[in-house]
């Protein structure tokens, strides 16, 4: 079903903008496993709206409230869950828009494919305020890797047409502004400055790297860590493209160039390049896994668009009232992380399972 | 688990390069749909490696035995199940690739994962054989979604660093060598034909596009046409990037210019550009479904790599025998079209049921 | 995973007797259906603890609170999500368990899963508690089957060695002690007062009956309707035998008694007899389908019982403290009821995507 | 979907009764497993047809057909899959099927659910043909749990009426007519043989012991060992009820004569009774766990029997001809044992996940 991701770690979110709260269930984290509650609330601030110039001004209280799974903060076998209430909803915001549909925004699909039942209140269940519990979950996730020595961490590549030339750090995650680059992030801040001033939004790339992994983690064919990464990243509101290692550059390449060549030094064999970001066959090769996702802008905008109205049938013209985020891209730096989290706990779990035969 | 996908359509894909067969199972397609096995041959002539200049030399006799899910060519509800025998295999050729892997190659991720035990011959269950099946299956969706109104239709985009400017057209991928610009293809071949000479491979992008669509399916979050889609792509060897509507584009635009304006004529409602891909919140919006798949260049090369013996530890050099296409991507066209039509099967099935409360 | 079940329909069940609460997850239910809130509160109090002479004196509110999925009391299509606080819990009275495992009860089993993590209170997972949101989620299906012509009822037809011989009538669920006839009903009464008077407990069947299936509905081998309702009906704590239609009797017979004849009357088919509990190969055939489920006596008793210490490893007694159900039975009906409408739901919303080729 | 089940080992079966061939696809039995082909040709020769005086005369050659999975006879990871070719078919017996369904088969709600279009020849997909390929897989289990500690076996506990009173002992899966007693056994052959001689069937039930199990194998609710083992065994043909334990019997029980209670010996935990069949909470207990699953005769008798005539919509006689088993419970010993092993074994499987947190 649509809500419910994972295999070895079931991952099922619940929940609409304006509904009474979001939240998730996570099954599959072994017994056992102590949560550090303070971290993860630092992890889902970095997601949070409202804590700076550069994004919505609209503040959430976005405290997961754990409803089972624990007992203390350590997990006993049973599925996790966790609710986040929805609070400073302004529900009345949104009326017009089951009539009139946002360009850019799943209004018009929802409408067809609920028939006008869909709660369109916020964006619904379409709302980019699902990725609270989806880092609510991710985040466990992290703690988790972090105790089996892999590490996921995440930056902006590209706001708009900045592109930071620098290479990725671990440290960029914990930046305010998770640019590796300083004067790349000043010139992404300033393009998001731009869009808010002119009632517009922009895009960009956040790139994603997980170190320590094992080799041999994932599955070949629809198993792949590619599959399982891309499928639940794509359930990250705007997100229209995702590649893995140098991507949609490597088809510019000849085998010569691609391919990574493989050396063993002090017995441990590695790459010298990381053209394939750390994945052959969909299983990992102990080389940093490395992907990006491209965000596209917000449709939500003050800027006045071409759109119809439903009920007339006609042509109309709309401005999307309330307070927006110019760029969802500082935000979704965590969210990603946390997908890739989700993933890669998924694919460590499994690989027990093959341990012997 | 690894080798099965999908939810309202379920295929399970076995076999690898040298087993005795390669093959499928496909739950899901109703009752009483005709298969056109005339049809369905013609379209896996096109993945067919040994047609011309530009792929394998190697000949394989790709007709599927429908072993189960007929009666006569009609299906009868129970699973369909179709193998394809392997035959003309040199397992000779292989041997060396257990103990020095081939950079690129699934070898060195597979050996790890399966602790030795790998079917290394041929690239076992890595191999693009397995992409055989994958075709056949979707070889009777494209069929099955023709008698619904849909057809999907994929065209070389690039070959490495050629890129063909002109539209797509649907009857490109009619042609021998599916380029929608007749200069582009024959750019394309030469770089195809340059890294033959080389020794060498060269990768490519694969564009794809659904049309007839209704507006309405897929799913939100996991459910997404994204999700679905990717979630099947990866699954084909290769395969290192995807992007839905202008993807990657996207994401250095503004909002006002990527946002598609709604509008209405003669009832019916479209969106004046479609720089979604037909895709919002994961749904269709009844404009044309688009993406692009990135393939890397064919690991397998004849010039001489660096690789480490596996047994000794040590460095070595390795150039990959046997005969290999030098670019897969003309081949790709058809898997794609079978990828893109199973995850539209799955979803089109899965509409049916939430007709009514 | 083991807390999901569901093709189809999607429930998730989370929670532990002791949590904060217990909930469910329930994707599926298509858009625009409205739920009867009072009703399903009558539903949900037909198994609420205290209510009267025969069952625990435990008061619990069992008003479940929705957090998503509805627009009023409609449904918009996002997941439903219910959760039920849990209160008046003394969880003094379990602090014991992990040492001396409860005989009967799943204390030692889950003590070697969970490596002593799980959470003991109340039976933490493993809880009858957790019927509460399955019955959340099963009274809304059987709400939207009556819309589609579709009556699930059950009643108690044995308790310990007393046998209803009376047959079913669809009103008896509606009794306060819900066996068809008043007689033994007044008997059932008395077994269960007799084993609370020793605290002891005592088992019983339940037998459920559900009309106005369509023909057609389920699948072959895996997906029949036996194995979809034994697969959720095996999630009831307690529950340690299943039969569909004469089931176990069956199975002393031959086919020339056995076999339900078919017949025609006005157009319409059905069988003289109904051995066969309205399910062949899986699939309904317009008759009533019928089964029913084996009860063990609850394990919580106070009569002393032989257990072992974990810790010290020596044999020891144990009597268990605490206000316990001398039998599960009566309250388990509407449990069977609604883990039957889960079932029969899914497989209806799953014929839906069969309808044409 | 239907034909597939289980979450860490991943079972597909295909084929119908006359089709090319049945076969089957199983995911998950890790690399490095090397099959015992000799005696997986032993087990699948107690299942097939056409051995001795109490079976179906009907011969068909069961050895199967390995197509992946394999490096020689040892397991590489990929998904193992076997075909077993269908010969000795007489498509000619069964033309009247469609038109006037036999009572007790699902030739009517075949009919139904797959609009006319379903395989009617030989029971199509419903067949039990079906459990060749099943067996198949789950005699790769029982040989991949033996190597683990685990024994699988299964006897004969009734034939219509006639029970043996005999305890269960290992041995007796391995004797030609698998009953415990040898009187027992005798009177059993000669129930089958009254029923030959009659042109009538008769039913009968098979009780299944697995011992060596580690406590701690399965889940919590939806994840018991009973819903996993009755999921499969439910997709048996003609299985219409499974009881665990003491099972129904249970249900007549106080909780004191029930609860099987614990003891120490040499510092191992076992229970002094085993009530419960070695199932605590849907989790194994270390004791032997213990099903038995009830099988209506099987429905084609030469006795004539009352239908319909789907056509006419008249009442009409029918006598089903063609050669049948009058008891399908000998061979249904096996395919019992397989099933069981396949719950187990992805049990088993899915435990390794849980070992650390």
């Amino acid at each position: 079903m649509s809500s419910s991701i994972g295999e070895n770690l079931r991952l099922t979110i619940f929940g609409q903008s304006h509904s009474p709260a979001v939240g998730m269930t996570l099954e599959g984290i072994p017994a056992g496993f102590t949560i550090d509650m303070e971290a993860l609330g630092r992890f889902l601030a970095r997601r949070a709206p409202g804590r700076n110039a550069w994004s919505t001004p609209r503040k959430e209280a976005d405290a997961p409230e754990f409803l089972s799974g624990l007992v203390g903060d350590t997990t006993c076998g049973a599925p996790l869950s966790a609710i986040i209430r929805n609070t400073n909803t302004r529900s009345g915001d949104y009326e017009l828009l089951k009539t009139v549909p946002r360009p850019g925004h799943a209004d018009y699909t929802a409408e067809i494919k609920y028939g006008g039942h869909q709660d369109a209140a916020g964006g619904g269940h379409f709302s980019g305020r699902l990725t609270a519990p989806l880092c609510a979950a991710g985040g466990i996730c992290l703690q988790y890797l972090e105790k089996h020595g892999i590490r996921i961490r995440a930056r902006i590549l590209s706001i708009g047409t900045v592109t930071d030339p620098a290479p990725f750090t671990e440290s960029v995650a914990e930046k305010e502004f998770p640019a590796a680059g300083d004067a790349a992030g000043e010139e992404m801040k300033a393009a998001i400055a731009r869009a808010r001033a002119e009632g517009d939004s922009v895009g960009g790339i956040v790139e994603c790297v997980a170190e320590g992994l094992p080799a041999g983690l994932g599955d070949p064919m629809f198993g792949g860590m590619e599959n399982r990464i891309s499928a639940i990243v794509f359930g990250i509101p705007a997100v229209k493209g995702i590649e893995f290692g140098d991507g949609f550059e490597a088809a510019r390449r000849t085998g010569s160039e691609n391919n990574d060549a493989y050396t063993a030094e002090d017995g441990a064999i590695h790459t010298l390049t990381n053209h394939a970001g750390g994945i052959l066959g969909g299983i990992t090769s102990g080389m940093p896994l490395v992907f990006r996702a491209a965000f596209k802008p917000t449709p939500s905008i003050a800027k006045t668009q071409r759109s119809v109205n439903l009920e007339t049938g006609e042509d109309t013209e709309l401005s999307v009232p309330g307070r927006h985020d110019p760029c969802i891209v500082p935000r979704a730096v965590p969210v990603i992380e946390a997908a890739a989290a989700l993933a890669v706990t998924d694919a460590l779990l499994g690989r027990r399972k093959e341990a012997e035969p």
